[in-house]
């Protein structure tokens, strides 16, 4: 048995490992939290708030490509094989799938590896690729609505989801700043002041 | 086959391991006792009473939420690798589902790390999340309810569920403390006596 | 295919490892063994017999309560890890579910890893929990008839059943014993003869 | 696609590791080979043939039996540790389960390990128990009958079974010496002439 | 999505490691060919080409007979422990089951751990046991006139196959050869030219 | 939910580890992205992409084929043991399955594993096997339309797929080269520039 709850402000306490991504319901678009943590283990991803397949694989699919540009991450191949890394997106009684999490993923753990917060009042969605490239998504205008009635400033989107941002009556989202992606280590620098290359 | 049994007291014998929540099923609300207990072993986690996905992942965020606060909690990182720890539902035949039982799980298992028993006529209900946010659950009146009829002096809800408890009539809460928390270290606070910041 | 066969006395040749207890089936009660072997290996535990989830969770119960209290029952934890312990319960033709052989298969656990055999002429139906308190179960009439029929003559039963053998017509129950126990180291005291406390 | 081959006779050859018992399928008796075979491994037991859950567990059952026996058996732990085993069920297409086989399986194994072929011209049908006892099983009369057509002379079969071969008509069953038993040792000293008590 | 290519004629280039079945399709009947092929590993067996679980564990028992006769066939325990062996079937969008694909398997992991390649314009269909039986399959008639359609000039069958042969009108099978066998060492025999015995 | 976007032009940034091949959807061809990359591990193969198991089993196939051919291949044995490899089909919201992507699997890995980029503007479409033949695939006509939009000027195909471009209007595809293939090593010698023999 799950209630509706009031739409949530976004989070002002951004801390290593959560990110903020956006979230194509039946209802609406939502804010969508991912977080993440490391303990000391084996290099295990664990995954868990009700993640359908393809999401899991955005989760699989960030970190093969965290541990494919580690040097280039500045993380320690050491840090990535004795740390467990979990996953974790909340609100559990709601199931959630789809890749349009990925860059979200990618940004919760490269946070938590180099222990460094996201930017505050910043979203962003979009499908990662094994070669770090960053694909549109589907929901744009219900996601960006949701993000600007959530308090969000900074949305990070596709290049490719452009047109869908141009469709949206300019009156509905004044004073929300969209950055335009294709490359995942963009998503990096915006969004953790990371420089990869 | 499960016969009716009469609506029970709260236990009166709390033990390390044991901790009480509220649970919500067709009939209204009820006492849910979470035990667990470590035995030595790898640090596997073994997960019994006819327990739903959901609520299954409710007991691995909440152990990973207390590996990655292992030092705030003062629980040493040898005593996560070497123990099995096993979290059990008793009624064994009530199927039991959802990451309501999220606050109680995690005490449970902070219970049994610490050797520290829980206060008694205490119950809570409370999703909990990677980051140590705890939210709101459903549910809330039948659960206060139940509660109150079963000798529950003091309950811990999220801070979100303070306008369900509102909605009750408080004739039939007379006496009935309510915790309102925000993050998980207040419950457990709360809970145990312990203080993690 | 299975064919019926008349109903059986209860087995006059106790050993180390079976433990007897009561089912409730579509066609009445009946008398449940529950045998266990150990053998050199890890600390594996094998469920055969035509098992569901529930009664399997409840050997795992079992035997996490005889790893945490190892010290308290003088079996030594090393047995507890170098032996694979195997629970069959025999008839695989017939599916069979339910926690209510709990207290039988803590007992047949408890007789194999002290090598003690279980008194003669007695069952015992009762649910367990990890933290040593045992549980009322359904089908006390059906079982406690089955039991008299085939010879038992003491059973062991939870103290919250006691008011169900009390509606059954005295008559057809003269000379059958009844303990009644709130704790699963009663259950062992009766069964076995081990003092834990 | 699978064709009807006429009626076999019982194999000639009898080898370590196989075992002959009976089957009870929807178009009559059969007989039913067990073939196990021992290699160099890690104490894996490995099961084909087609073969249902319950007949799976009959193996596994078998196997902890000779495990828990090893000693009387005269089998070295050594081997049961250092040898994966494997029990195949020819005709492959055809699906089987049941307890039935338990005995036929218990002594395709204790013939392997062994390493001594069973008697000629004998056939068996038996649940298997933990503790080392056999229980009768159903379809007795199809299974004897199919037993004589194929030259089969000494059946051996529970002792709660014996019944149902006293109602065979005994001109359909001239020469087939029945062998009834109660516990599992008794099988092996038939079949394999093994002296284990 | 599969289109249909016309019939094939049997491979001319025989290397070790491939063997060359037959087929029984709802088409009719077809050439089956069975690749197989090592890699340093740890004896792990990998089967693909859309198997169900009867051929699955045709693969299997083929495995554990070459295991249990290595000696015999003179292929060192060291290989079969340290080489992963990959069986895979072509043609990956059609499901295939069934055991009539036995004695090719055998035949296709014998000649990849003999380095032996198999004759050429040779075919075969048969079961396997794990004591080296050969079982007669289904479908002669339409894998006979499929194999003599794709140049095949000699043909491997059980014993009791050879009726099924006979009911063939000569003048569509001429110029075939048929090698009857009982025993999957006689397989190995005519089709790799291994002697066992 | 996922939305349509425009037809997409072939990639410019070829990278070692990604191939390009075709795929025939319910809406026609399209250019397929196999992106493959290593990363320090223990020679596990990790597959995403939503990928049915004929797709799978493809991936797992081309891995093998590399394995046996390593060292015509000038890949060392100890990559292929201490690196994972994750194979990534971009586009997650799109299940993909069918055997027709075995060679750009293929392609990718093999340059995942030499350093070495694809040629730009080339795709392929064709089903492996363990042997290295290359096998025909259906949709050729869809396939070849779709990369001609894209922007490929250069596609491998089974010889045996010949047939089917020749099929195809010519002035539809004025200015695309194909190259017919019949054994794996063309396919990497044409589109790697790698000699294996
Ligand atoms: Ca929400
Ligand atoms: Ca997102
Ligand atoms: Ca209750
Ligand atoms: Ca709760
Ligand atoms: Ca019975
Ligand atoms: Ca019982
Ligand atoms: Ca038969
Ligand atoms: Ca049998
Ligand atoms: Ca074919
Ligand atoms: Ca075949
Ligand atoms: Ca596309
Ligand atoms: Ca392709």
């Amino acid at each position: 048995g799950v209630e509706k709850f009031p739409k949530e402000r976004i989070a002002e306490d951004m801390v290593p490992g959560l990110a903020i991504g956006l979230a194509w319901t039946r209802v609406g678009g939502d804010i969508l939290y991912i977080e993440s943590s490391l303990s000391e283990g084996k290099g295990k991803l664990i995954l868990t708030g009700n993640l359908g397949d393809v999401m899991k694989e955005s989760a699989t699919t960030a970190l093969s490509y965290i541990k494919a540009n580690a040097d280039k991450l500045n993380i320690s191949k050491e840090n990535l094989e004795k740390f467990d890394v979990h996953i974790h997106v909340p609100e559990g009684a709601i199931p959630k799938d789809g890749p349009s999490a990925g860059i979200t993923m990618l940004t919760a753990l490269v946070s938590a590896f180099k222990g460094k917060a996201m930017k505050k009042n910043l979203a962003m969605t979009g499908e990662i690729t094994l070669r770090g490239k960053v694909l549109p998504v589907g929901g744009i205008k219900e996601k960006v609505l949701a993000a600007k009635r959530s308090g969000v400033d900074t949305i990070i989107l596709c290049a490719d989801n452009r047109r869908h941002v141009e469709e949206i009556d300019p009156r509905y989202i004044g004073g929300v700043e969209f950055i335009y992606v294709e490359r995942m280590h963009e998503v990096l620098h915006y969004a953790l002041g990371i420089e990869t290359f």
